[in-house]
């Protein structure tokens, strides 16, 4: 195991009619600015139960923060902070609507051009607290301190971290995930589903207990995934996957253990090119990255084919192939397509994509450094 | 799953040569006092590696906090914190330096009595802030705001929680554990792994994610336990035991599951009457009290028999039975007798005990609040 540190300050309020309980949570004089995306926030009802658990504090509203948020909607939000000086941020929504919270909490505070500290990630000296209600369990942004936000004019989406973006508190209220599109739940486990694998499906550092919890993750969201598309209104699955997402981007999975990630980049790209939804391209490439890297994954491909497929029978070969079926069948399970193909994208697509990554200089990545260009268009063809 | 909220800001350092760091997380004009147990902090080295740590910054030292640690103990701290301004406290050592230390840094700021707030857990207004550098992993106590203290006066032993007593951080370093006594590794895991028991074999509330997670801890340490005997300098297995105890006992599992703490409450008595240690207490009351509550745990003890002991035959009462032979075994296997008759007590030991309970109003016990005289007498008597 590496050597780590592990530090998560955010507070999680779980639970029906959580919502009610914010108010301990945020300071009696503050000045709250809330922050959502369209309108399921206010068509719901959420926006108003916001409101009255925040009472009679002075608050305004910002909405329309667009999934993978753009910098110049923020940037209105922070010209708004300033004008009115507000002090706290309460985002109402889902990962988008975190991470561009989080934007707007560092941004306010900062003198000049925040682009430029955040595309090369260099720290903050403060940031406005915040706190958020979830109403969309996958990203795991409501209790870490990671943010994406995309920079349209330069055509560039960052990842930024700080341990000043925690979240003060998340409320986590598995009901307020009933109204959500049958689409949005399901790339929502789907999603959950690959963070896991990105911290887990790597190479053996004797992480004992990381991949247990790991493997107790991937088995909740397999068993309890498909379930709440086809009864949205169960407590007791919403709760289990509520839960799920959260844990599986807090941080704890990851102390000590390689991390690998490069679905995650290169899936950026096929947001970035062809506007598809960011679950979706994870459930196109993992398969195909999974067979390319089966040798250098051997040991926990095995691992994660026994423990987590139930898979017994068969060589090595036999079972990994096993066990990448059976995570392909999962996704198309859950009503995701697997092959890039089957998003009415042409095969030149394959070539624009490396075209990005060359670009952009994202090559080599993954827990070894190793997929090269040759690798990602390996890569690429079988997930096309 | 019951509503929770979980919230612990303790910042790990988890690793090899960590001591080293814990400077950047102690104010530079901080006051320090150094807290330890017995001899051994000094003699194998780590109060140097701390001192040199903490640098020039004005440092005071209190050594001798024994196990089960004594309020009058305690109070010559506080004096000397007050005495000496001191703002800042550092434990280095196991569960009870670590109790001490908050108990400690509560009674510090705190005029007049404080053992009526304690006793009756009453909340704190303030509390010093503390770090901790632990050396035997067993108590969870490094990353948790709980404290048990002795008052040998009046002859009893409580426990108490505040959030302000949550360590500021906490070093992990595995190594530090290579000249533990064999007992005292053994008594670790077996305290950890009865810790998860504690907040597992209970009932089932749909909290997929809190018993992946605790089995995950079950099966680690049954694992890596019996290696940590035979194989004491192995860095890998002492680190995930370290992890496993840390995590068996920071709220992560608790969150919104039923709690027993039966097996706790009873083997307190055996401690304060007969001195014998808390894990072997724990290990001779575990397997009696899951043969009396066996239709009460009736589902999770057959899950436990198939999740963590691979229980696949026979029907319930032959797989439940297996599961209690397993842990009976798995304790002896670590060198820990399961009968109190083999500590050497009289059979009168079942009264005296139930007295105790009765005495100190801790009756009726359990997650069921169904462990009254009658049941308590039948574990006893089993665990004879």
């Amino acid at each position: 195991m590496f050597n780590f540190d592990f530090y998560n300050p955010t507070r999680v309020l779980f639970g029906a009619d959580r919502i009610a309980d914010i108010g301990q949570h945020i300071p009696e004089d503050a000045r709250v600015l809330i922050t959502y995306g369209g309108g399921s926030a206010k068509k719901y009802g959420t926006l108003d139960e916001v409101k009255a658990a925040i009472g009679d504090r002075v608050t305004f509203e910002f909405g329309g923060i667009e999934v993978n948020p753009h910098l110049d909607t923020l940037m209105k939000a922070v010209d708004i902070v300033r004008e009115n000086k507000v002090d706290f941020l309460l985002a109402v929504g889902g990962g988008s609507v975190v991470d561009g919270t989080k934007f707007i909490a560092a941004a306010a505070l900062y003198e000049g051009d925040i682009w430029p500290l955040w595309s090369q990630r260099q720290p903050l000296s403060e940031a406005l607290p915040l706190g958020c209600v979830m109403t969309l369990p996958a990203t795991g942004s409501e209790t870490n301190h990671v943010a994406v936000v995309t920079n349209t004019a330069l055509g560039q989406k960052s990842g930024y971290s700080d341990p000043l973006l925690f979240p003060k508190f998340a409320v986590l209220d598995p009901t307020k995930t009933y109204t959500l599109p049958v689409t949005q739940v399901a790339n929502g486990v789907v999603d959950a589903f690959i963070h896991v694998i990105e911290q887990y499906l790597t190479y053996p550092v004797y992480g004992k207990v990381q991949d247990r919890f790991a493997e107790g993750l991937l088995l909740t969201l397999i068993e309890e995934g498909p379930k709440a598309l086809t009864d949205p209104q169960n407590y007791d699955v919403r709760s289990a996957i509520t839960w799920s997402a959260t844990l599986a981007l807090n941080g704890l999975i990851a102390v000590g253990v390689p991390q690998d990630w490069a679905t995650h980049r290169i899936g950026h790209q096929l947001t970035a090119l062809y506007g598809i939804d960011h679950a979706q391209t994870l459930a196109i490439l993992l398969p195909g990255l999974l067979q390319v890297q089966r040798e250098s994954k051997k040991q926990k491909l095995l691992q994660y084919a026994e423990r987590v497929w139930n898979i017994q029978t068969g060589d090595d070969d036999a079972r990994i192939d096993a066990a990448i079926a059976k995570t392909r069948e999962f996704f198309e399970l859950m009503g995701l397509k697997t092959q890039l193909s089957a998003y009415g994208q042409p095969k030149t697509a394959i070539d624009e994509i490396l075209d990005n990554l060359e670009r952009f200089n994202m090559l080599p990545m993954g827990e070894r450094q190793d997929i090269d260009l040759a690798r990602a268009k390996e890569i690429l063809t079988l997930s096309y």
